[in-house]
């Protein structure tokens, strides 16, 4: 390619315009005469889907791709909580992109788990932004760092499958920054990803591909984004209106009939060519980017890649619930229950459904380890009915052996792309299966395969439970490997379980009324609602159990005060105290007792996880700034740290705090508040100058007013005995006081008092 | 008075500007030369606060007024659940104001109790809309059945008192028409009311005392108000836009800055005089309304009115507990502890603050009965702290008796008009007491003093609870009635009792952040919001015990399918099966099973109270109608009935169903949706030609996308065995057919598509 501006200046109205969507379902066109390379995209994130383009391609799983490796889906990976695996995970990726000739991988989707239901949560990580965010952040510079573009997704909010194309989701300006953009900002901003992709839906009332504020204000010139917006497959609305907001590449293409709209609009003035060179000018950047990195001589070891997506399934699953019945023994005589076993659901439905390699199940992955197992199908998994010959068959496999490990979770059609859940149970057969087999076995040990949370009505039942999510293809020997122990499971989850769908935050507000949905529970998503509401969820977020144990001790900050723009320094060690290797998440959150504003009680600020053999001890390091005390105060538009109290707490889980220690900040400098006629009498406290401005002016009237003498002789707050007269001066705009002098404080003297106040202020 | 349009003809620019604000805070201004009289307004509503004005009148309670009778407040009131009662009030109220010459009774005030902790909840009437405005109704029919005028307050969603005067209640459409704006609305329509006091607070961005939507479009054009709206004292910030949207008389009285300020818009041309015209207009029809029915030589006998309190009070106690103490038995030897036992709690602070003629505590009142009672302070009401020696009398005291009876329940200083209570909890000193006497005497009853719920954490070591609310001046007596059983307690709970703060449904948006408070918690009010996430109160809403028991028998329906604009009979037979006589209050609720919307699990909609010997049985009827199986479609601006489903239940609590039936209601027409590029492909379901015209156009396509395929062949419900494509397919706007058909469906057969279909429309 030659220089980008040579190449811009070369290019015909045409050209430019016709850059700006794909030339089919997955190119960008090729401009032969100018050396632009065509771009050619495909879906990912956990596995790369490179579909023939040509007629049938389409962006909805329905058709087989090129075969690639199934690594877990994100609601595991980020169960890792293991951003070095992310990046690993994301070199991969990135290498068989190379080696199939791919320039950008779409994803990682980072969008927020507002809602257990919401069907495409198996693609994304997590209900918490930091979390989220960091993960993304991790996969991207993996991806990026073999000459592949990544695409972060679906910018922004795009958090139900229900009427996604047409939604608006109306959430409140402090919510929409520290939640749901917050998952993306960090990403942004550390991981430079090449791509975004913004959202089918709209968000506070423009379409994401059309909104100038999510994608020219926020993500470029806050963020600093310097590469390309592409719309989600058919998310374009407008596409002038895209064009001037700040999205780049529509994709898929539409034939030429984006060029015509585009050159028409220059043409009868109706969108200014600079906007287009602009465009065309980060394409080509993007173009270049990609094609000097192309490596087509690469080719990837499949089977590496196998074992590869075996160790992070290991470091995927969660052990939610143990007795004593993990690890299995060798030698154990074992009864296997339950279809996932032969037939295992390993990934979702939809655009990220990847062709397998290789699929290892978990009764093939037993048997090679040589252990003794019987199977029995227990449930026909594409069915919710029970099938009494196949329970009967379960109850006597069961019966014979000494455990009964059944593999059960979420059929396919029970969660997918396109549509979210309505309920979170299992079909109901599996509960009977458990139920049975129970009668006869009460060493039960339940692996789930599922994208999201499911209620757990039997888990009394059961001895020990191992969240397995969707573990890729090679999850039949990752679970194989935890059950006997081979590795000590160590995942945490990154989402709640919630014991009830009525529980969860959004209960009321989801998936909205017509094509509106209010996020009206607005910062109070996952553990931050649970926590402010004082609920026990069945799990909490960061639970994850081990087969060794580890203590927490000497918490350290390196200061007890900070002032907003200082760090400080936090120190914490963990040992091993078991018998087993091991690795532990240690979590760090912050409460804000500042009394601000409302704040959820805790929030998850930083995360290690560490490995440790038995006795082993590490002391772990965090840096805590100023975003870490920050909330986004919405009338100033910025990042605010408040003075006060704040809390630093070390916990093995959100609901297991080990050790806590407070810490006093010195927040930004409040500000005077704004000075009007409606200005209340109480939000001078703090101003001394105001307060008494005020008080001689009230001093100069002649009004016997019980209310206005009590304000003109003392400060509202030391009216004694009387808390009502004091709360009713300090809720009173300045404007009442007419009323209540009976007029001898008219307006004429209410303009001079506010004037004064502003000389003061 | 001479007619009113000549009285206005008369009147000078000065004289009509004059008269839209007070003389000074209690009385607007007489026109002697025209014969036009001065009003005299004041504070209500459950009992009269007449004020001498002059130098330290005040609107806050703070100062003495005339004796008079005090009432229970309407927390206790709306426990009633009786409307022949509050006419009763209502007149009573109403001969006081006519034996004072006043000729306005500010109240009552029916605002929805969004959260228990509003400082003035002990002033309004429930949680629930439809209670509310009956009870409103019947309150204001009975005042100005005596030719007082009532003045129904504050409109509208004042629900707090934090920032009352400031903040901007921000509520969606759908709430505030079937919940905030529907405690008002039978209300008017029903008792039309002389006068609506406008509320301090903003809603949606205007004050109410400037909000012309409110004011005008809603409350006059849409219900019919033809009164006059009233500021609340101070409530005014803009007069002249308060004017014009609807605000005919501000109190109190400003001098004359007011009329200066109207006189000079007018004569600058910034305010249209006929605007002014119409103001004065509806003031002099009041002044005509109020002074045409004044009877000067009218008395009241306090002393009856006194045992009318009693009565009131005894109807609106609740007995929320009874393991079998109560009643207690005639000669049983009492120990009666609780300061609030010699000097009760029985009214609120604030505006609402009588000055009572005569005052029943509930000790002298037992010791009048002839009770063997023994009294003990056990801590004092004006301190937290436990006092020991207290504590060590007031067991000596339960010691030797056969039933303690503890008067409990909040300090005055605990919640007032002003400000909000921070916490749901009872001082712990009391708890203390709780704890101490129960060690000695498990025989315990509590009778609660409190003007809203409070937790109970000592719940299961009282064997009776009795809610006695703030009841007045005969609370006393009538507390004794309920005790010793001349009555039985036949008062249900208007608003539910939550086990925690935490529990409840604003609890993450109370009282706000600055000067916003968003209500979230959208519809799902009180019993809505506990039955939707499934949760268990400490009380439900309804709920309310007696000394007998009553049966339900057969709930018949008229019919079991009705159309939107048809009446449907209800009929439910009630049995007295104890052997007491007592009143039950029967609760009929609606539940809207249609799937249309969120709906709440079920809405009040009728209720009765019936009187009934032992053995004695009665039939009670209802009529339905389109009303009780509405809701407000916001896009429409319009109550609409849906198609499907509904369950009539009939309840004793709405926790307590004792009896349901099924109904279809076919309701309004279904209206086509809105069509245009971004109509979704799934919404043209149940409009077959519709459907057809799409299926046409994409037939005659030569694209052979494997969605468009499916979306051409098939309808899409019917797309057989893959949910995902029929959920992708259901959600697509028309638009994104372009992108789909990669261009062969451009955006000029696109707007041919959109004609065609309005076409078929």
């Amino acid at each position: 390619m030659r220089p980008i501006n040579e190449t811009l200046a070369a290019m015909t109205l045409e050209e430019k315009a016709a850059l700006c969507s794909g030339q089919d379902f997955w190119t960008t066109r090729a401009i032969e005469h100018l050396d632009v390379p065509a771009l050619m995209l495909s879906d990912g994130p956990h596995g790369l889907r490179k579909q023939p383009d040509g007629p049938g391609a389409d962006h909805a799983g329905l058709l087989d791709s090129v075969p690639a490796t199934c690594f877990p889906t994100a609601a595991g990976l980020a169960s890792s909580w293991d951003t070095a695996l992310l990046t690993t995970l994301g070199e991969a990726l990135g290498d068989e992109a190379q080696s199939e000739g791919v320039d950008v991988v779409l994803g990682p989707g980072t969008n927020i788990k507002r809602s257990p239901l919401c069907g495409r949560n198996f693609e994304y990580f997590s209900e918490d932004p930091l979390l989220s965010s960091r993960l993304a952040s991790a996969h991207i510079q993996g991806v990026q760092a073999k000459g592949v573009g990544a695409s972060l997704k679906h910018f922004a909010a795009n958090n139900q499958e229900h009427r996604r194309m047409s939604v608006d989701a109306r959430i409140d300006e402090r919510a929409l920054r520290e939640i749901y953009l917050a998952s993306f900002e960090e990403a942004v901003k550390q991981a430079e990803p090449w791509t975004v992709m913004c959202a089918y839906n709209r968000v506070n009332g423009p379409y994401c591909s059309e909104h100038a504020r999510l994608l020219s204000e926020i993500l470029r010139e806050e963020w600093g984004f310097d590469g390309v917006v592409v719309s989600d497959w058919g998310a374009v609305n407008e596409r002038v209106a895209g064009l001037e907001a700040g999205l780049e590449l529509e994709m898929p293409g539409s034939g030429d009939t984006r060029t015509r709209e585009i050159v028409a609009a220059v043409e009868q003035g109706r969108l200014d060519e600079a906007v287009l060179d602009r465009a065309v000018e980060r394409l080509l950047r993007l173009i270049q980017r990609t094609s000097t990195r192309r490596r087509p001589e690469s080719r990837v070891d499949l089977d590496d890649h196998h074992q590869l997506a075996r160790r992070i399934a290991r470091e995927s699953m969660v052990l939610l619930k143990n007795e004593g019945a993990l690890p299995l023994a060798a030698g154990q005589r074992v009864a296997v229950i339950g279809e996932f076993a032969a037939r295992p659901r390993f990934q979702g439905g939809g655009s990220s459904h990847v062709n397998p390699y290789r699929v290892d199940t978990p009764l093939d992955a037993m048997q090679a380890r040589g252990e003794q197992v019987d199977y029995a199908q227990g449930v026909a998994i594409d069915r919710d009915d029970i099938d009494q010959a196949l329970l009967d068959e379960a109850v006597k496999c069961a019966q014979n052996a000494e455990v009964a490990v059944l593999f059960l979770g979420l059929p396919e059609r029970y969660e997918s792309e396109g549509y979210d859940r309505q309920h979170l149970d299992m079909p109901a057969n599996q509960h009977a299966l458990i139920e049975a087999v129970h009668a006869v076995q009460p060493n039960i040990v339940v692996v789930l395969a599922n994208g999201s949370p499911v209620t757990m009505p039997w888990l009394a039942k059961a001895s020990a439970v191992l969240e397995a999510y969707l573990g890729g293809q090679a999850m039949g020997v990752a679970v194989t490997d935890l059950l006997f122990g081979d590795s000590s499971p160590c995942g945490k989850l990154a989402e709640t379980f919630p014991q009830r769908l009525e529980d969860t935050p959004c209960h009321l507000d989801f998936p909205g009324t017509g094509d509106v949905v209010n996020y009206s529970e607005g910062i109070f998503v996952g553990y931050r609602y649970v926590e402010a509401k004082r609920m026990a969820p069945l799990f909490p977020f960061g639970h994850g159990l081990s087969y060794t144990t580890f203590e927490y001790q000497d918490l350290t900050l390196s200061s007890r005060a900070m002032s907003a723009d200082e760090t400080l320094e936090v120190q914490v060690a963990v040992t091993n105290t078991g018998r087993r290797a091991g690795k532990e998440i240690v979590q760090l959150y912050i409460s804000d007792h500042s009394r601000t504003l409302p704040v959820a009680p805790k929030a998850l600020r930083h995360f290690a996880k560490v490995y440790l053999v038995p006795g082993a001890s590490t002391t772990l390091r965090f840096t805590l700034s100023r975003r870490d005390f920050a909330y986004f105060d919405v009338e100033r538009n910025a990042w605010r740290v408040p003075s006060g109290q704040f809390v630093v707490r070390i916990g093995a889980s959100s609901a297991d705090i080990r050790l806590s220690q407070s810490l006093q900040v010195r927040g930004d400098a409040p500000t005077v508040p704004h000075l009007d006629r409606n200005t209340l009498v109480g939000d001078l406290e703090g101003f001394p100058a105001l307060k008494q401005t005020l008080r001689d002016e009230l001093a100069s009237l002649a009004s016997q007013s019980p209310l206005l003498t009590a304000l003109a002789e003392e400060p509202a707050d030391e009216a004694q005995g009387d808390e009502m007269i004091a709360a009713m001066l300090r809720y009173m705009p300045l404007r009442s006081l007419v009323a209540f002098t009976a007029g001898a404080l008219d307006e004429t003297r209410l303009d001079r008092l506010v004037a004064r106040l502003r000389q003061r202020a």
